[in-house]
C-alpha cells in the first residue's frame, strides 16, 4: 500500500483552502436553510479529487491560470449537488461522515439545496471560465444526470450488461472526471488535440475509479468498509455481472431467487460466490488497463509536479484499500 | 369577465407549435424513462404563460428574433422543472390535471429529471441567446429555488410577515416572469432601460399573479376550485397576514391552535373569517394595484399586436375566476 490520497495532494493544500473559501463565498446567499443545506457537505472537506484533476491539468505546462480556483469550486459543488440528490434517491442516512442533507434539513431543503448548487456550479463556469468551459461544463453536468437516470432504469438484474454498465459508470462518473481535466486543460492553454487527450486521460481514470468503487462495495467487508449497499439497492455492478456470466443455467436460476427482496443474509451468500467466482479479481484487472491507459497518456506531456501527482492520483485509485 | 387566456394567445398558436417541438427536441435523450418523465407534464400543453412573455416581449418593435422559440421552450422547460421538484416537495398527486411526475413515475426519476430539464434549460440559454441571456436565465433560475427555500423557512405563523411574503412571492414567481420579459426585449434589440423596463413590467405582473394565486387558495371555494391547499402545508399567504394583523390579540390567541396541525375542518373555520375581514378584498387591490402600474410601463411603448397580448395577459391575472 503506497500513499493516502491525502499525502499526495498535500502540495495542493494552499489551493484547497482558497477552493474552499470560494465554495463557501459562492454559495453563500443569507437565507440561512439554504447555507446551512448547500454547505453541509463541505464542512467535512471531502476528497476533493474533482478539484484536484482542475487544478493540476492546468498547470501542465505553466502557471496557475486566473478564474481556476473558482472553477476547481464549481466542479465540488456540482459533483457534491449530485450528492445531496443522489442520497434523497437512496435514501441514504450518512454521507462524508455527517447525517446526508435530506436527513439533516429535511427532503425539501435538500431537493432545493441541490438545484441551487448545480445553477450556482454553472453559473461559475460562465464567470470565470473563457467561453469554451461553459458546454463543456454543462455537457458533463446533464452526463452524469442522464447516467443517475440510465442506472435507474438498466441497473437490475432483468437488464443489466457489461455494456449498460460500462454505459451506466461512463455517463455518471467518467465523463464528469472527463470534464474536470478537460477544463483545467482548456484554462492552462492546452491545445485542442491535447485538451482531448486530457479529457481522456479523465475519463479512463474515472471509469477505473468508479469500477473500484463498486469492486469495494463487494470486497469491502474484508477491511471493515460496509459492504453490499449497490445490492442492497438493486444495483448491478462489474462483479456481479461477471458472476452471473460465469454460472451454469441452474446456478443462474438458484441465485435469482437470492437477488429479490435483497436482505443482509442473502448478500453473504451472493458475496461469497462473486468472490470465489474471480469477480473481483475480473473487475480489478479492468481497472488497472485502464489506469494503464490513463498513465500512458500523461507520458506524452512533460515531466513536472503537476503530472507526477495527476499519476499518483491515478495509480492510488487501483491501489485503494482491498 | 373577459376572454379566456386561450382567446387571449390565439394569435401565438403556430409559435406555440414550434415551442412544444423545440421542448420535445430538447429534451430528448434517448433513455426511456427520462424522456418519459421529462416530457409528461408538457403532454397536456400547460398555459405557457412564460413562452408567451418571451416571444411577446421579442416583437415590441420588430420580427420575430432568431433563436427565441428555442429561448421561450427553455423558459418553459426551466419552470416546469421547478414544478416537478416542487410536486416532490409538497407531495402533490396531480399536476395539470394528470399525475405528477413523482407520483408516475416515482421521486428518484423525478428528482433526476428536474435536474436534467434545468441543465438542459440553461444550456438553451448558452446555445440560442446573445451573451447577455445567460446571465439573465442563471439569475432567474437560482432566484426561484431561493424563494422555494424562503418559503420554507419563513412561510409559517411564527415566522411571517407582509415583507417576507413580498420577498418569497418576488423570488419564486415574480423574477423568473422578470426574466422571460427581460430575455425577449433582449432578443428584440431594445436599449438597455427598455429591457430593464420590460423586465419590470414581467416583475410586476409576476408579484400580482401570485397573489391573485394565493388568494383564489382562499376564496377559490365559491367556483368549484379546491381550496385551502397552502393552509395544508402550512403556508401562509397575503389574505391571511391580513387577516392576523387585523384581528384583536385575544382573537389571535384563539386562532392560533385552529392553524397548528391544518385540517379541513379547522380551514373552513379560518377561510370564513378570512373573507369576512377583508383580506381577499385587501390582496385583490393589491394584485390590482400592480397591475396597473405594468400596463403604465407598456404604454411608454408603440402600440403593436404584441403590446395588446401583453396588456389583455396582466389583465386577465386580476380577472380571473373569484
Amino acid at each position: 500500500m503506497g500513499k493516502s490520497l491525502q499525502e499526495i495532494t498535500a502540495p495542493l493544500l494552499e489551493k484547497f483552502g482558497r477552493v474552499d473559501e470560494s465554495i463557501v463565498k459562492q454559495l453563500s446567499t443569507g437565507i440561512p436553510l439554504l447555507d446551512d443545506a448547500a454547505l453541509h457537505l463541505f464542512s467535512k472537506g471531502g476528497k476533493k479529487i474533482r478539484a484536484a484533476m482542475v487544478l493540476l491539468t492546468s498547470e501542465l505546462y505553466g502557471r496557475e491560470p486566473e478564474g481556476i480556483i473558482e472553477l476547481a469550486a464549481a466542479a465540488e459543488i456540482v459533483h457534491a449537488a449530485t450528492l445531496v440528490h443522489d442520497d434523497i434517491i437512496d435514501q441514504a442516512f450518512f454521507r462524508r461522515g455527517d447525517l446526508a442533507v435530506s436527513k439533516k434539513f429535511g427532503e425539501k431543503a435538500a431537493v432545493l439545496a441541490g438545484d441551487y448548487m448545480y445553477t450556482t456550479g454553472l453559473n461559475a463556469a460562465i464567470k470565470y471560465g473563457t467561453p469554451e468551459i461553459f458546454p463543456v461544463m454543462v455537457s458533463g453536468t446533464g452526463d452524469m444526470v442522464k447516467g443517475e437516470l440510465y442506472q435507474l432504469q438498466y441497473s437490475n438484474i432483468n437488464a443489466i450488461n457489461e455494456e449498460r454498465y460500462y454505459n451506466i459508470i461512463e455517463l455518471k462518473t467518467a465523463r464528469f472526471m472527463g470534464t474536470c481535466t478537460k477544463i483545467g486543460a482548456i484554462m492552462g492553454a492546452l491545445s485542442p488535440a491535447e485538451c482531448e487527450e486530457i479529457r481522456n486521460f479523465g475519463l479512463k481514470t474515472g471509469l477505473a475509479f468508479q469500477i473500484i468503487d463498486d469492486t469495494l462495495d463487494v470486497a469491502g467487508a474484508d477491511t471493515g468498509k460496509d459492504s453490499g449497499n449497490d445490492f442492497m439497492d438493486g444495483k448491478i455492478t462489474l462483479p456481479l455481472i461477471y458472476f452471473l456470466n460465469a454460472v451454469s443455467e441452474s446456478e443462474y436460476n438458484e441465485i435469482i431467487p437470492l437477488m429479490e427482496n435483497p436482505d443482509i443474509e442473502k448478500w453473504n451468500q451472493i458475496k461469497k460466490r462473486v468472490i470465489e467466482s474471480g469477480g473481483i479479481a475480473y473487475s480489478k484487472s479492468a481497472a488497472e488497463k485502464l489506469v494503464g491507459e490513463s498513465l500512458a497518456i500523461l507520458k506524452a506531456f512533460p515531466e513536472s509536479e503537476s503530472r507526477k501527482i495527476l499519476e499518483e492520483i491515478a495509480m492510488f485509485i487501483v491501489d485503494r484499500d482491498f
